[in-house]
């Protein structure tokens, strides 16, 4: 094992071996396939030291698992999160049984990635509102007109939701195309603030051809919208930036996400929700609930803490991001978990508004239980 | 079950059930998950015959999974390649026991997608080569100076290679900037050339910040490049088009994908690898050969075969790709690889040249072994 040096990138695998593997030997391997990608003896002596990850611990986990740190040197990655992910966990994504449960990255390197534009701060300065937990619903399914759609998201500003978006499913299809959906939920949404004198605002889904984003952006940006929800992974992370460079918040979707939650094989849900989306940009992160109906054994209670934690937590000077649980949300419970996960957090609710006979009456009533509850 | 329609556009799901779900039930919950995101009830009517998903087909498979076959309609993708991604496995990637098997594009919905720009035969005839099989190396380790690497290049044209790429984790490090390593290597390719009378092309990786792509692109091209490495998924699969649009060929990478290869949950290799690295524009897809340093459990010959068909096959109008098997190639055995695989393969050998005394001479030997087994 090699010595600590605190500007060097740590990576923590959680090592699953098969019978006839070795974990001392799975481990080192990790860090010749991220780096030099050639076996012991093949590259030259001088790169051998500086490049090849250092194994700076391997120690038993639960389960019969290992646990490795291997410490890569920051100027492997530059400025670049596509190497970044590289690094972390590229070529060996293609092994098995080697799951990333952890990321440090040093100071100096974490100050060259932007993190959140506004942040908690600066998303809560643009909802007018100082402290309580925030409110989040979704407008859907798609398939409606971008009328029925905006019609959906007046209901929700009238209720007094602090945010409302476009299912991350709703993108430019022929029923609802792009602008004349970000028009029209757009003044839906202003009609209601005139009247009730509120502040909602409404994120349109962004998500599209590569092409298409500088437009897309450019219509919602000329059209006042605050921000903007993305598919992170389908769009590729690093592009979670592009909306701050026009001045809008970004909202992340884990959609396709979940290839990397394997109980075995991936990063964990924390590192690359958490760490990684907050890295490359998010304002907020979505991620499925515990309890919701996406399968408590990937987001246990204990999974959802460590992806808030991961959000929020001091990272270099990046500033922090708002958790976003969703996925199936009981309105009922929203008092529940503003307890448990504290009111720095947006409170997606969607498909349990949705399935009550009247919907406005269970929206606004939603609405009233967080201002009582979220202080 | 609902008919069978041939506009629909098709996934196969095979389902691995926990001991308390139903297989019926899980498919059902796929169908709309992937789609309205409500649960029965909670969308208008016309959206449910129109817009959820039809399971058309459910069948026992091996090891007590169930194959579901669901049919979506294809205006809920337009020609999106992020909403495709979202479509076939975006939320559901978020549950568990889920594995896309098969994607089925309607004609229609195919034509909407670029495909690769050169594919085989235009990749062929920049190479000068028109039947045999391709060879093709890899200058590394990252690490080494631009002038190093350029080193490498010349020595791997000289002995006749077809291609010649960067390393994939070779990107912008300090250690050998992108334009000066670009520079290099492609002049020392253009010598080599020069004193053979070969043809031998170079390949930079330009994977990198999204705001730093066309930069490298045009460096790429002003140099005089045919083509280029990208790392598809840390670099956003959709932006593997953008490298044609310069006129330059595109060779994509594996790295981060293996977390999509999981037994029971994710996307098959050969339709992530190949139809859909082929649909987004890969004249060339490198993948793990079986037999490598990547598990034969994941990548056994079965596998690479069908990842050979996903991108040699018709597919609507879109051309054939090749398949370019890497990650650990014996140099000894690529004519036994020619003669499984076919001539239409380009076949990616690195480390196996690395750790040979010689590198010249075997380089040159595995040369001159392709041309005579690989007409």
């Amino acid at each position: 094992m090699t010595s600590h040096s605190p500007e060097r990138l740590r990576v923590t695998y959680t090592l699953t071996c098969a019978s006839d593997e070795d974990a001392e030997a799975k481990a080192r391997d990790i860090a010749r396939e991220q780096t030099v990608e050639l076996p012991p003896g093949g590259a030259p002596a001088e790169l051998e030291a500086r490049v090849v990850g250092a194994l700076e611990a391997l120690t038993p986990a639960d389960r019969g698992r290992w646990r490795a740190v291997i410490a890569y040197d920051p100027a492997l990655v530059g400025a670049d999160l596509p190497q970044l992910l590289n690094l972390v966990f590229g070529n060996v994504s293609l092994k098995s049984g080697i799951r990333v449960t952890s990321l440090d990255l040093p100071p100096a390197l974490l100050a060259r990635f932007p993190g959140p534009r506004l942040g908690i701060a600066g998303l809560r300065e643009r909802c007018g509102i100082a402290r309580r937990a925030l409110l989040c619903a979704a407008a859907k399914p798609v398939g409606l007109s971008a009328t029925a759609l905006a019609e959906l998201c007046y209901r929700f500003a009238r209720a007094g939701f602090d945010l409302v978006k476009d299912d991350h499913g709703v993108t430019d299809q022929d029923s609802a195309p792009f602008r004349e959906r970000v028009e029209r939920c757009h003044d839906a949404v202003a009609r209601a603030n005139r009247e009730t004198g509120g502040h909602t605002l409404y994120f349109p889904n962004v998500t599209g051809p590569r092409a298409t984003l500088d437009e897309r952006l450019d219509v919602a940006r000329a059209e006042g919208c605050a921000g903007v929800l993305v598919n992170a992974l389908p769009l590729g992370l690093d592009t979670i930036g592009a909306p701050a460079e026009w001045g809008l918040a970004v909202l992340s979707h884990p959609t396709f996400a979940g290839a990397f939650f394997g109980a075995d094989h991936g990063i964990a849900p924390d590192v690359l929700l958490g760490t990684l989306f907050r890295l490359t940009g998010s304002d907020g992160v979505i991620y499925p609930n515990v309890g919701g109906r996406f399968p408590d054994s990937v987001f246990s209670e204990e999974v959802c803490g460590k992806i808030n934690h991961a959000l929020r937590a001091p990272l270099g000077g990046l500033r922090p991001a708002f958790p976003v649980p969703g996925g199936g949300i009981d309105a009922a419970r929203v008092p529940h978990w503003i307890e448990r996960f504290g009111g720095d957090t947006i409170f997606l609710v969607g498909s349990s508004l949705y399935t009550q006979p009247d919907l406005d009456a269970a929206a606004r009533g939603l609405v009233e239980s967080v201002r009582r509850h979220g202080a």
